[in-house]
């Protein structure tokens, strides 16, 4: 198994040898001119081929024991057939760079599953083999979660000991973070748990001062110089070991996931170096997340589960199903809401999710958001990212707030996605992209050298939206709680009525002002940089600064004018009416919903946080507001933009296409176009099959009685053509040029001493999938949508006409909504 | 609009007069004869059509004014059209008891939409109207929701009231129900709240007695009699005036969802009766659940508020995605479980749900779970059906009684649903069917006479649920929490250690065990009367008992056995580890997942009971466990298995189809039968079509060019040829039996004198679906699952072969699986 792709690699070199020198790829150039914003390095990656199968045959002797029953089904169904039924290796897999055939590929399984199913009865030992074959999946699942729960957990904490060590260290160990250090201490009390002789500054270490301009500056210098340094290394791994582990990755799941291959984008070297340089860009303090890369980790878990388990290595389809339900245990964990993980799995990234991927997903991050508890990063035993509880229901009237910070989202949003494709779009066609590593240095430095001065962007992005979620509570120290007491209430309770605002408050909203303006224009620069970086925390922390900022406006004019009309009935002097942490929750939902035009996931994933029904209708109708308002300028999120930049070909199951064309308006050859290629059933020689497949670079032709009648009989794949000949002119004797290929169930009738004919019926697609001409093209896209085709032939009255491909109905969706249809780049 | 039903059905009926007598629907004797086992009565219902119109025409004045928009919207699309493409009416309807095809809805739908988009360009109006179109949808949640918690609402107060009618009534004012009345009085006190002078049972009321054995027996007496009394009201009401009333509604709600027409059972009618005999049923204290029927209720909301926007009421396609998104508000309010809610109609009862419907469906259980906590029924401001708060974590070591009882609920899902399905088909197929109401008032006697001398089947259902899943705090006065305290103990705080049980533990303990038998055995013979009648309540009760009977048994078991291996390291003397409330839980989950075989919405629904994640593990456990162990003995949940003992046209999505059989195997003609019938594109006159309409029974025609080549051109629906042949015949001059049909865009050529011909290529679909014979079921399986089709046709090399319907495609799958492909009944 782990030895096949060096085989496969070898095999196909030569291949492309004998073809003289042809690369098989129809698109081949395209993929390494304009690959993804972040996969310049394509070159580079097929150039270290070599040294990638090398460890995979090391690896191989490692996984020897654990593909033994894989070898046994290998065997097994090799056994089944005669030699001339034999298959070739490499038929059923697919180029890289290629879009997959589900319905292919779920044939192919139920055949696999048939076959079990009836060896199962021969033997005890069989049937023991089938019963693990049915379980591979849930062992598959709970091996993701437990993989997935201990990366997040190792990365948190890491990411924690980090952030800290821009700022100082632990003496007692240095490898304790900040919290960890005192927390262990002795000497820390209660009120002051942040400051313990133990944890020093980097300014007390080295010059032995604390306080004073040197040592700021000398702080600060640090900060930027450890911010620096890890940007440097992530950057430069990252360029290095694996270009595919820069960005969110989730554009690029949704496609692999909706039938595209990229191969090695959920390898285990992205896997690996993704999860390294990710705690080295948190650290360094850039505006990014890591919740959407962490979804990329957890796919490539699934991805490497599902390579040890024929099931699903051997079905492209199958293993798809895997990666959903990764792709809801890296949610799982990123925010520890497991029901929001599948929903999101469900809403935003999957493509094809049967019910049986609906469990299995619930049961894959269930196991990752326990396994991270039970790793308790945050010390609390909380399983959330951000636990708050608030102690005061919301008001109708505050309904009018709520709706107007889902306006900002959704205003937001569209801002943020414009701004950051064009620069995107700029980064890939100027020379700015050509300097990835001064980019990230750059943007480093700037983040740092703004952010140290303020407070709260110091902090790590995740501490400050939690601090801005917090309700102040009576024990809360922090500068947003500075409220002026009023001296006859004591009493430290939760219910605290709403007081005025102290000097902090004021400080800290001019503080919180500015960090909005630089976190909303840094973030456009930094997503989609050559690092890991999410969106989800940067976008939360926009909305959550706003919406706070909001909050504590609307409670100070609640207290000052307890008699306006819009006051006057919820909120009496003395009472705990307004909760402005509620506020900033409502505001960083708004944001998240504008930029990635989540809708249920969102709000589940956010009554998750707070554990109650009660704040769902505030959270609902922020992120209602924002979705209503950023699609009225755009129906594109952030993900989906991305995705066409990269010009994948990415049928969106939520597009509605609403147009008036036909089949025969899509199908090529168009009118003057040169006739369809197509083979005919008994009349072509070898010769003839190998020029028509050097001449075009067609994934497949139709197979036809003749090309007089033009009436279809099957559909053969360009790739299997290929292998199929080159196999029967090494093995069977008599094939020659001059050999007459048929797919009929018998040979044609040829003329004494003509060579052997090749019988290929074999390989031929006896159940192509068919239209009409006059067929709707929304009918069309439909079949594509939900059966997963790569193409789809055009006949009318039995006669074939045209053929339909993925991308074509992909570039025919972009004409019809204006846009360059020359922008979907791959099969 | 309103009006349409009337001339509809007078249409209908001139139309079967013209074509001699003979009904078209297909398989008419069946629905006669062989309907749902509560749908005997659908004779009576056709009789009371005209009644039903005359209704109708009433409401037809009342909803003038809501039908603005709709009328504007039928003018505007009859103007686009000229004479000759004028549509005849009815076209693009649907026949009782006939499937949907969701491809054909979809694409009007499409068109509809176009139209408004284009005309919204055209003046200010348009543009209002094309907005208000849009809206349309979120305003028909918005109104589901209202109704369906405000019924839900209403349904709860009336059944609190009527159950305690059966005991005693409230002097102050008799429309309270118990606790009301007391909770009013001043009487009562906190510790005996549920005695005040106010609330007198009957026999205080009558012989001013309360206690000894007169007035037992009085009130023993007529507590059975206010049973009966209910229950024969409940099932005249329903034979009367609502035959499709009775049952949970979910099978065929399932079935109407997948593209099934069953006209009225989701009527107004239908809403009204069952509303109220569900009060009066689960009053008359029958081991059923309202859960199932509000679901149904909510559906008949759904229904309802569908038909006053033409969006939806002329879209049987769009009406659906309305439904769905209904049925999740039913389920929302069933147990005030919004997320839950959603998930059960994705997960159990949808068909087709694009995520646009999950949204709005979201929103619709939201709206639901709000309007019916602003009812408040429950008094105590909760949202959720049995509210439990548990303070002990649980521990590994518990997993084993868990999955026992996940054991448990597996089996006993079993047993049920093969006892219920056995009981039911006896009931349909003997004599016991012809007397429903006698059967309902057995069953309620019985049902009344074993449960009075019982407190824990006394009492309503749910109650009952509720006492077991409690936990026993310090304030609890339950027979179950009659522990024997510790002297040394008195602070009343929640944390209370294991400790011994008491005598009344003991005797609940046997009661619960009585209680356990009877409900396992009434409620197979309960569930399926002509009564409306769910089946989560029943099903979680008998789990609850069986699992709080194993909770207090591992609870004692510890607590005397501190000692034992498998305590001692985590239930140390004087701690609280057991918790016997959870393990009622884990017990309830079990036994609805051993009946329903819902995995993640089940595991949902009881996390928003509990509100915490702490404990889904131990639900997940018994869910998976119990689904397994059912799964073992039949794949079938009680909902299919109803599906199919009623034969309905229903084809799973969760099935997986792994024969190796072709199209080729399931088509019709076989070999050796009459070949098909089908139409010529220009050479069949109008007489041959009647003909041909007249001397088969099938849904529709394919057309092709000519007898001998048999290649295909198109399909004509039987409905719209009868349609159009009579409409031309009536309108058109000089079309007579001998005017030749034609589908081609130019006119044969006839010879002169010849009638004028017929030109029908309007209503020729000219994209029927087609596959090859040689294309595996599984994949004709999957096209006709994804794509929603009736038919499909079969070709090979371009020539027509046969056709596949979906009822051929379930007869195909029952062969399959061993079963009578005479069971499928309708198309």
């Amino acid at each position: 198994m782990a030895i096949q792709p060096l085989l496969k690699s070898l095999q196909r070199r030569s291949l492309h040898h004998s073809l003289g020198e042809r690369s098989p790829l129809p698109n081949s150039s395209h993929s390494e001119e304009v690959l993804p914003n972040c996969s310049h390095q394509m070159k580079e990656r097929r150039d270290r081929f070599a040294w990638d199968n090398i460890l995979n045959l090391v690896e191989g002797a490692f996984l020897f024991g654990t593909n033994m029953v894989n070898a046994g089904n290998m065997n097994g169904s090799g056994n089944l057939m005669d030699f001339l039924d034999e298959p070739f290796p490499d038929v059923g897999t697919y180029e890289d760079f290629h879009t997959i055939d589900w319905l292919r590929e779920k044939s192919r399984d139920t055949d696999r599953h048939r076959k079990i199913t009836n060896k199962s009865k021969e033997s005890i030992w069989e049937f023991i083999k089938s019963l693990l074959d049915a379980w591979s999946g849930w062992v598959v699942m709970l091996l993701i979660g437990l993989l997935a729960g201990t990366l997040a957990g190792v990365i948190d904490l890491a990411v924690d000991w980090m952030t800290d060590l821009k700022e100082g260290v632990c003496l007692s160990a240095f490898w304790y973070s900040h919290e960890q250090c005192c927390w262990t201490s002795n000497e820390a009390t209660f009120e002051d748990r942040d400051k313990c002789p133990q944890w020093q500054k980097w300014s007390e270490l080295l010059v032995n001062k604390s306080e004073g301009a040197s040592a700021y500056i000398l702080n600060y210098f640090l900060y930027i110089l450890w911010a620096l340094l890890f940007a440097f290394l992530a950057v430069s791994l990252v360029r290095v070991f694996a270009p595919y582990a820069c960005g969110s990755g989730i554009p690029e799941i949704k496609t692999i996931l909706s039938g595209f291959i990229i191969r090695g984008y959920l390898g285990k070297w992205t896997l690996l170096i993704k999860t390294v340089t990710l705690v080295l860009v948190v650290s360094s303090g850039l505006s990014l997340g890591k919740e959407g890369p962490l979804v990329h980790v957890a796919c490539c878990c699934g991805n490497f589960f599902s390579s040890l388990f024929s099931k699903y290595s051997k079905n492209e389809g199958k293993r798809r199903e895997v990666l959903s339900a990764a792709a809801a245990a890296g949610v799982s964990v990123a925010f520890g809401a497991p029901i929001g993980g599948v929903l999101f799995s469900l809403e935003e990234v999957s493509y094809y999710f049967p019910l049986k991927t609906l469990w299995r997903s619930f049961f894959a991050a269930l196991v990752a958001a326990f396994t991270l508890r039970s790793i308790n990063p945050f010390g609390n035993s909380r399983l959330v990212l951000f636990y708050v509880e608030y102690h005061t229901p919301w008001y109708m009237a505050e309904l009018f707030p709520f709706i107007l910070l889902g306006v900002f989202g959704g205003l937001w949003g569209t801002l943020f996605i414009r701004c950051n494709i064009a620069w995107c779009r700029r980064r890939k066609t100027t020379r700015l992209g050509k300097y990835p590593v001064l980019e990230v240095i750059a943007v480093t430095a700037i983040t740092a050298i703004i952010a140290y001065p303020n407070p709260y962007t110091r902090r790590s992005t995740s501490e400050l939206i939690s601090e801005l979620f917090n309700d102040c509570g009576a024990l809360e120290s922090s500068q947003l709680c500075d409220y002026i007491n009023d001296p006859n209430m004591t009493r430290p309770v939760d219910d605290i009525p709403d007081r005025p605002a102290g000097i902090g408050v004021y400080m800290a909203m001019w503080q919180l002002a500015l960090a909005l303006v630089f976190k909303i224009i840094i973030t456009i620069f930094t997503f989609g940089m050559k690092i890991p970086s999410g969106l989800f925390i940067p976008s939360m922390a926009v909305g959550a600064i706003a919406g706070r900022i909001v909050g504590i406006g609307v409670e100070q004019l609640a207290y000052h004018h307890h008699d306006w009309i819009i006051f006057r009935n919820w909120c009496r002097p003395g009472a705990d009416c307004v909760t402005p942490g509620l506020y900033a929750m409502v505001g960083a939902a708004a944001c998240l919903g504008g930029v990635t035009r989540m809708t249920v996931s969102l709000v589940v994933i956010m009554f998750e946080l707070t554990g109650g029904l009660e704040y769902i209708v505030p959270l609902m109708a922020a992120a209602v507001t924002s979705k209503w308002v950023a699609d009225a300028f755009g129906k594109e999120g952030i993900y989906e933009a991305h995705i066409h930049l990269n010009g994948y070909p990415f049928l969106d199951v939520k597009d509605e296409f609403t147009h008036r064309t036909l089949a025969t308006d899509v199908m090529r050859p168009r009118r003057g176009e040169a006739p369809l290629s197509v083979l005919t059933q008994d009349s072509m020689t070898v010769e003839d099959v190998e020029t028509l497949i050097k001449e075009t670079d067609y994934n497949g032709f139709p197979v036809v009685v003749s090309k007089d009648s033009e009436r279809l009989i099957g559909f053969a794949q360009r790739r299997e053509l290929i292998l199929a000949i080159k196999n029967a002119r090494q093995r069977q004797d008599g094939v020659v040029s001059n050999s007459v290929i048929y797919f009929t169930e018998e040979p044609p009738e040829v003329p004494a001493n003509s060579p052997h004919p090749l019988k290929l019926r074999r390989i031929l697609n006896l159940s192509p999938f068919t239209v009409t001409d006059h067929t709707p093209m929304e009918t069309v896209v439909d079949i594509f949508r939900k059966l997963g085709l790569r193409q789809c032939l055009v006949t009318r009255s039995g006669r074939l006409l045209g053929i339909i491909t993925k991308k074509d109905v992909l570039r025919h969706m972009a004409q019809m909504a204006n846009q360059d249809p020359e922008s979907i780049m791959f099969n």
